[in-house]
């Protein structure tokens, strides 16, 4: 039997598309299913392909096929069923052997399950695969934590599959351990943030302008042409332009406002919150898709509120669609930015070193969220690779200064209008405190020192950390 | 020797209080501490009430001197002396005995201390203990979790040290193992938003309007007089009003703007994102804090975005004052309907079958956000028990739909002059959207069907859970 480069465990949506995506690069795989039939239909379903492919049925066989140190791709469930998988296999592996999660695994697993397996001879890769079952297929954004050891095992097959950008792969080695998920938890916070903003300015143009969906999709089509220009707000317009087949109306008018959610957006808030970094667009985008789900709520409450909704009037003399346009850019700038800070804080709470322009590079293409937009911001990280805050990179600033004034407008008149843009308001109430270099904190701290004592710093330095409403204030 | 009613563990600054306030109301209490020298040092400031304060050294002494089953009280450092401290008694306890933790401590914690403590005998009870060192020796509001039969023991104790509202004493059993604490970090979470609202609208009042402390505390003042009575807006006015006894200036205006946080905040919002719970008031607060304490950054970002800050301009005819003060109390509502929320679904996630109306009536006094407005919500809910949302109550609905036009007046009007009303916002964004029927969610619905198959419901109810984009989308 020859042998192959890498094995892959789970033949569901993503497992399979990855598998063919990796014999198509002309790399040799081992693919095992928990059920055969699978299996042998997934074979059936390669056609060609199949010729880079051993199915396997027995994890014997699987981990004979594959050249040692063998790297083993788990793509199943994540949760219990990852670990349950690790015990099945270790008896059959042998030193060196590298087993690789690559389902959307919380950091926190990924990191305990490095502990678990630190004095077994056997090596982890905690992988962040980014861009669904079409990326899965043709190139999807790979992001790795683990050792640079058992990545450099790894390295080729996963750069052949990999998006390329201009010809630069998308995908790299992060950092150690829980690295891989925790930058792909917070692409997908990101990710999050940028559908709710997307999904903002459309109920303006629909609830505030009254306009249809074939109009809005060319709205969208326009913008993709200019500095929005990305997968997602390619794929609004696609989705606006779609009709359905049953009644012939624009099919985003068919489907039912209640958004699911799977976990990663809750994580990126959760491990932001651990770290008291502010990622308020994140959270309000988690908290439309929550509201979302309380649709019999909604319903009632709109019968108890009615009405309060006016049409959406910027001042004299503006262009509509300019002034939308800088404004989702604008916001979506404030979301990225508090994305990267999240990964900053998490770089040096986890002594992880993460590489912001990398991570940026290996974003641009594949995953859900790629764009242009993540080009210069591999740029702005390079040149400027200790900045704060992305905001505050020369090219950045000057990209904030020119769009904040439309998102301000933008916010104002929306919230005039009784048109919600959560996501739109915290990404400028963002701005607006990021940049005040004196708050209102100073009140914050006085109310505390009067009820709990808690103390103060002065302005002047000065050693006298009470106020003075004395004891039993 | 004669037999206490109570013990207490840890004579710090809460613990000597609440200790005072159990003698003073005349339970006979044994105390102990770490540190003998500081059980001398109390018994002096104890002065008249020592009489009924029995001061112990070792614990052999203190056990042996409280009534069986014997109910201890432990104020200590939230955290791993609590579990070390409560080793260290065991060995000497009987059975029965209920060991108290009156910390602030994380309900995780809580509920691991009761799982540990199933099988010995011995009694947990977890309290929060809210109103400060004031609340602890005058009066605090008093949140008790673990079992009927144990609350039974120390009910007696701890209605007579609880605060009073018209003669109702702020104390009560709220549910199992760790309902008490949960209620108390959320209390502390409703906090948070309530001083970041008031907080805002004194930014709103000094740099969107040049007023200056001693008139800014006088409009405070007025406010205390009406709807917005309550002890944070009082002590807001004392605290504008105080003077700096070095400089003579305000105290305020000495104070520096970097708020601190000890992490109950924090634990609010991951709970709440744990649960799916929209908080956003709380995030918003919380992310405020953060903000705060970033202050090199903020100082940097101003020199690099300066100016954009404009006078704050309501539309003419409108009373400024009555603007203001209908805003922040129609954002309040909005916090404190999600801090209910929160507690609605971690009653049914925990099965504590949590009592609103007795929330709300032991809040009305004794904590930091004791005001008349929780008397409100505590008719609100015995006349509603099952309402979905505080919003939707008769009473609150009437409030919601005279004070909501002022709220979304003055986050316009701050939006455009730059001023950062982050919490303000995000209350009006919860309205909008809570209110909204159809919300815009079916965009973002297409468009992960679109990248991920992960299909969507139909307005129609017909079953076609995919678009027609079809595979390879």
């Amino acid at each position: 039997m020859q042998t192959a480069e890498i094995g892959l465990i789970g033949l569901g949506v993503m497992g399979s598309n990855l598998a063919l995506n990796i014999a198509e690069k002309g790399n040799r795989i081992a693919v095992f299913n928990r059920t055969p039939a699978r299996t042998g239909e997934f074979l059936d379903e390669a056609g060609d392909l199949g010729a880079n492919i051993v199915g396997c049925l027995t994890t014997e066989e699987f981990v004979a096929a594959i050249r040692p140190p063998r790297p083993i791709i788990i793509m199943i469930k994540a949760g219990d069923a990852v670990d349950a998988q690790i015990d099945a296999l270790m008896p059959h592996l042998g030193n060196g052997d590298i087993m690789i999660d690559a389902g959307n695994a919380n950091f926190r697993d990924t990191m305990a399950r490095f502990d678990r397996l630190k004095d077994t001879g056997f090596t982890f890769i905690g992988m962040g695969v980014s861009g669904g079952e079409e990326g899965a297929r043709h190139g999807p954004s790979i992001m790795v934590g683990g050792t640079p050891d058992s990545y450099a095992r790894v390295e080729n097959v996963l750069t052949s599959i990999a998006a390329k950008y201009e010809g630069d792969p998308c995908c790299a080695w992060l950092g150690p351990n829980g690295a891989g998920h925790f930058v792909k938890t917070i692409h997908n916070g990101i990710e999050y943030a940028d559908m709710q903003m997307i999904a903002e300015i459309y109920g303006i143009l629909r609830d505030g302008l009254e306009k249809q969906a074939p109009e809005i999709a060319g709205i969208f089509g326009g913008w993709n042409r200019g500095r929005l220009n990305s997968y997602l707000i390619e794929i609004t317009e696609k989705v606006l332009q779609a009709k359905d087949t049953v009644t012939g109306a624009a099919i985003v008018d068919m489907i039912l406002d209640r958004a699911g959610q799977k976990g990663t957006g809750k994580w990126s808030v959760i491990e932001a919150q651990q770290m008291g970094v502010p990622a308020t667009a994140i959270e309000a985008a988690v908290a439309a898709r929550s509201l979302s789900s309380m649709k019999d709520e909604r319903v009632a409450a709109e019968a108890i509120f009615p009405g309060g909704r006016s049409r959406f009037e910027l001042p004299a003399g503006l262009a509509l669609e300019t002034e939308l346009e800088l404004a989702l850019f604008a916001a979506k700038i404030a979301a990225y930015a508090q994305g990267f800070a999240v990964l900053s804080s998490a770089s040096r709470a986890y002594g992880w070193s993460l590489p912001m322009p990398t991570i940026a590079r290996i974003w641009r293409a594949g995953c859900i969220i790629r764009s242009q937009f993540l080009d210069e911001i591999t740029r702005a990280f390079t040149a400027n690779p200790e900045a704060a805050n992305l905001i505050v990179t020369p090219a950045f600033s000057a990209m904030v200064r020119e769009s904040l004034p439309s998102l301000r407008r933008v916010v104002a008149a929306a919230v005039t209008a009784g048109l919600p843009v959560p996501a739109l308001a915290s990404a400028l109430s963002y701005f607006d405190s990021y940049r005040q270099a004196r708050g209102t904190a100073n009140l914050i701290q006085a109310q505390r020192d009067f009820f709990g004592a808690h103390g103060f710093e002065r302005t002047d330095g000065l050693d006298r950390p009470h106020g003075p409403w004395g004891s039993g204030a």
